[in-house]
């Protein structure tokens, strides 16, 4: 091993193993989450050679042995619990998007869901075998995020009892669903329901659109794959465009809407039940966040201990990079965010399950704030995450832009989340609104619980400026105090947002404009909420931790995660008149010296978050640390290298050194 | 064409292509600038297959081939001014890097700048007709911006006058230099010199790498392709390792530095002259990051007229998505920002221009405060239009993660400047030991004068701080106090690092430890200053403007860009007492007031960076604005649709079904 990470492993102040256990929420899900990477990891049919070297054609075909052999392996090794089903995809494709995800992830379960007994007899056990291989197309040319916009139509006709299934335009193509270029025998499309002569809106109807046994389009199936992408390289992102498809009435999902077989249409008893899989993806995003971004801090905090580059001291040895100042302000605030949003993201997790639990007993009066939070929550982590994994690819200079850094990969793998299952932007805009209308509830008296609690206090003529007038912090160690201060705050810009939203109404002529009008208000207001949630969630989980040493690092981690977010935002915290200018200089000071109180912790700190090699899949955050000699022995391996001379030089540049 | 954009054209409040010779510099200028694009695009040798559907192999292929034939169209073209030389690669290679970059760019230069009259009558016609192709290998794996640190050593051997070149080490090994992996047949190697027993520092080497004719590796040289990056696909990035490679005495750049044929070593008379190209480059990359960030805000822009979503009002259209004032605070500032690095670009050329005619006649004065302006401003565009690309990218939804967007090449290619070239937080801090010197002078009673002169005042007690006393502005219209705004929280922050570093060094055992204690502080003194220049630039690019109507959109354009930043950093400047809370209300407040300002001239000022499609290769960003329709084609013919089915169902799936 690296005699840098040696050492540094060797000062940490706390014991690695116990961290890992409490991020896995306990020793036995420590040891179950091992054993399951194993069976993936180091099962010698699930090797592929190094995916940046193939054609993206070569990536597909990979990706699908390894799809196919999983779907066999699960059932070989009785894996049936449905997280763990999750980890061990997770595993077999080293975190990367895969043809049977939507097969998997959304076809199934919207069978489940959403089938009668007897659709899902047809199909439910052929899905499971891959006879049926299924995706989710709702997403077209010309639709993302409104789906109420969607064009495609399904018509029904009695006189054979057929839905026809069309796309009337260009923009009404599907395009996107992972594994309908090639993948899919059929796809569960959303579209326009037409009977009798009347729109009934969106529903989903199952489409077979390839041959079974020759897999050939089928006839007014125009399939193929939408072509090369950012990243998902491994995934055949599809278009669809139905020209006079027919299936039977059977096939539309009929266990809440119906049509009859004369085409009378009978409404869904509900329409929150279209909630759930939205609400789930959303929930599990916000620990994806917290996966990239600490994938990509043991990366870079890992390389930058390895990495001697400069002078700090004249004469002395170049030191570790990550002894710069300015490097551990790039990593440490990140290391911090990965930990805090490893809680939310188990948090988000835990509450989701909670309150489906209600909803099957018929209570649904916490799906509201599920629903905002797991939308703004869904937003801000993939925001920061995002924008934190390319901080942590410059922070290894050079080497970060190859790929055998595996930033890269990370990064065009997680950076589609600001995107999909709802647009970042319009996840504010719902949190927002939820905001909007929990302040307007408890100042009309209501007494507001949950998250959005603290709008009661604003409503009780408590203003955060009434804080402008207290004493300075003694210091800024006060875990009650940083917590309070998030929550002042979000409580002054969501104020702000709903009475800038009153002074436009008064300006224009309807509620739409005037929203419009206060939009980046209501985003910033939504933002301050998530950091507030965030921040909170951090503090609470500090007093769940026994450990002593354990309790004392990650509270220098709470500290700076908390004290960073202000000092960045100080010209909020100034406006409502939460700090002072005196306090805001101590927060930029205090910020400093809890760098330095992360740096000998770093190390111990990513190791921690225990991703196996085969995970990260880079060779600067290699365990060993053993950087260079890998990443020479990795470029001799690239495609370039096959021949010593490459053709082009006999093609072009020979002929033209001839003729002089 | 699109009939939303032909609506926003027609009622834009300018005259669009007078903008464009604004940019150009004359309507000249724009002419002679097509006519060389006209010569580039419409070559009917130097077309291309969409490189987003070919390998890394036949991108490499094809970039090779291009090149070839770029310099015999050069020649035949009798194109002769470096500039419009530079311009016309450009557009051969549709703005992406090629794998003669470094021969074109560095080895010519250098030889011409560092080479003996004799060196160059051996290399320069022989390099310029490639027959000599060359590289410029500098940085190695362990080393990249501390130069000092390099570890290949050139040993003098007088018994054969030779210089015998060795890499030590596995980090001494040159890594990254374009063309040099496959294309090369020369580099220049920059290595640490020996001779008579000591050491002499770095010094420039002539070495032969492959055989000519055959291209086959010579002895002892050990070189490759560093395999796949997160772009630059069409460059063969290289290594180099040397094994006691021998080259001739007068191999060694010689025209400062000399080493006499007994090995004496006769030291260069400055070492001055080695600024020279670094400065240059710096320079230009400040315009190129108007140019990357222009081009993601043109494909955005146009996007978003085309693209209509959602609704503002109940039961109307789906509108643009331009209108939702989300989009236009991602789209507009950054907008306002690539115009004003339009103007600092091109002042940056200017400048370098003036001052390297003023260093020829002996007036070597200004280096400083070019070298540090280069170093920041090189830093400040960059950091700036690399997050704004992604935000363009991100603001065009799901189809912004397509390469058919474009956005995810420009960004590729893009984001390394934040890292050549000098990595850019140590850019920072060399801008910031000048505004430290510079402040020290001040202090001691020296005038200083250029970008710095503030700090004469902040030293003649001018304290930033009796602002606050001022009455709030009675608008935010005035272009010199915006600019006064700047200039105050930059001296507030320099101030305010030079100060932290005096505590520091008070504490601590050395002048570099408290500069390492003091790193953020510097860096944001840096960013302010740097911040500070663009704004003032950009104002007085205003004063020269003619034309009224383009007067007036470009003011509009100013005050955003400024009261943007204001807003976004409102924490400096309350710190500061620069504003107070009720100012920093109306600066938010007139954001907002802009952004609708600019919406009706947005496709216009987008449409004058004039740039044609062939150079923006993104479907969404089509001047005809057909994005969909040419989505489609495009996808039809990416390299998964050659054929109807894939072979992984024949080779994986079939057989997993038929088993059932």
């Amino acid at each position: 091993m690296n005699a840098d990470l040696r050492r540094e492993r060797e000062s940490a102040s706390f014991h690695t193993e116990r961290l890992t256990h409490l991020l896995d929420g306990g020793p036995e899900k420590t040891r179950r989450r091992r054993e399951i990477e194993t069976l993936a990891l180091n099962d010698p049919e699930l090797q592929h050679k190094e995916v940046n070297f193939l054609t993206c054609s070569e990536r597909y075909d990979v990706a699908v042995k390894k799809s196919s052999l999983m779907v066999r392996k699960i059932q070989e090794h009785a894996i049936s619990n449905p997280e763990e089903i999750m980890s061990f995809k997770r595993y077999v494709h080293r975190g990367r998007p895969e043809p049977l995800d939507l097969h998997l992830g959304m076809f199934l379960p919207t069978i489940l869901n959403q089938a009668t007994p007897e659709q899902q007899d047809r199909f439910f056990i052929p899905a499971w075998n891959l006879q049926i291989i299924g995706t989710y197309a709702q997403t077209e040319m010309g639709h993302g995020s409104f789906i109420r916009g969607l064009e495609t139509t399904a018509t029904y006709d009695p006189s054979t009892q057929e839905f026809v299934l069309n796309s009337p335009t260009v923009t009404s193509i599907k395009w996107w669903p992972g594994g309908l270029g090639k993948t899919s025998n059929h796809a569960i499309v959303l579209a326009q329901l037409y009977t009798q002569g009347q729109l009934r809106g969106l529903h989903a109807f199952i489409v077979p659109i390839r041959e079974m046994g020759t897999h050939k389009p089928l006839p007014g199936v125009v399939v193929g794959d939408i072509g090369p992408k950012f990243g998902f390289d491994d995934v055949d992102n599809g278009f669809l465009k139905l020209e006079n498809v027919r299936v039977p009435r059977e096939n539309m999902l009929m266990r809440y809407a119906k049509v009859l077989p004369d085409g009378t249409y009978m409404k869904p008893p509900s329409d929150k039940l279209t909630y759930g899989t939205m609400v789930f993806i959303r929930s599990m995003i916000v620990g994806e966040s917290a996966r990239a971004l600490s994938q990509a801090c043991t990366i870079a905090i890992r390389y930058s201990a390895v990495r001697h580059q400069s002078e700090l001291k004249p004469g002395a040895p170049e030191p570790q990079i990550l002894d710069y100042q300015t490097q551990q302000y790039k990593l440490f605030p990140l290391l911090a965010t990965a930990y805090a949003f490893c809680f939310v993201g188990n948090f988000m997790r835990d509450m989701y399950h909670r309150i489906t639990g209600d909803m099957n007993d018929g209570d649904y009066s916490q799906l509201p704030e599920l629903h905002s939070l797991s939308a703004g929550l869904k937003a801000f982590t993939t925001w920061v995450a995002s924008t934190g994994i390319e901080e942590c690819r410059m922070a290894c200079g050079g080497h970060g832009y190859s790929r055998c850094s595996g930033l890269p990969d990370i990064y065009v793998t997680f950076t589609p989340t600001c995107t999909y299952e709802g647009e970042n932007t319009v996840m504010m805009l719902q949190t927002a609104r939820y905001l909007f209308k929990s302040y307007t509830r408890a100042k009309s008296g209501q007494r507001l619980s949950g998250t959005v609690s603290y709008l009661n206090d604003l409503c009780n003529h408590i203003q955060p400026q009434q804080v402008a007038g207290r004493p300075p912090l003694a210091n800024l160690d006060n875990v009650t105090r940083l917590v309070e201060a998030y929550k002042l705050r979000a409580a002054n810009l969501v104020e702000g947002a709903v009475q800038s939203y009153h002074v436009e109404l008064g300006c224009r002529i309807n509620k739409e404009e005037a929203w419009n009008s206060t939009a980046i208000d209501l985003v910033r207001a939504s933002g301050a909420h998530c950091h507030y949630v965030v921040v909170k969630l951090f503090a609470a989980k500090l007093s769940e931790i026994t450990d002593g040493s354990i309790h004392n690092v990650l509270c220098t981690l709470f500290r700076l995660y908390a004290l960073h977010g202000i000092s960045k935002n100080s010209g909020d915290f100034l406006h409502a008149g939460i700090f002072n200018d005196h306090q805001i200089s101590q927060v930029h000071q205090c910020v400093k010296e809890l760098l330095a109180a992360v740096r000998p912790n770093a190390v111990a700190l990513v190791d921690a978050f225990d991703y196996p090699d085969a995970i990260l899949s880079s060779v600067l955050g290699r365990y060993d640390g053993n950087v260079y000699e890998h990443m020479f022995e990795w470029a001799k391996r690239s495609p370039l290298n096959q021949n010593e001379v490459h053709e082009s030089f006999h093609k072009y540049l020979k002929p033209l050194q001839s003729k002089l």
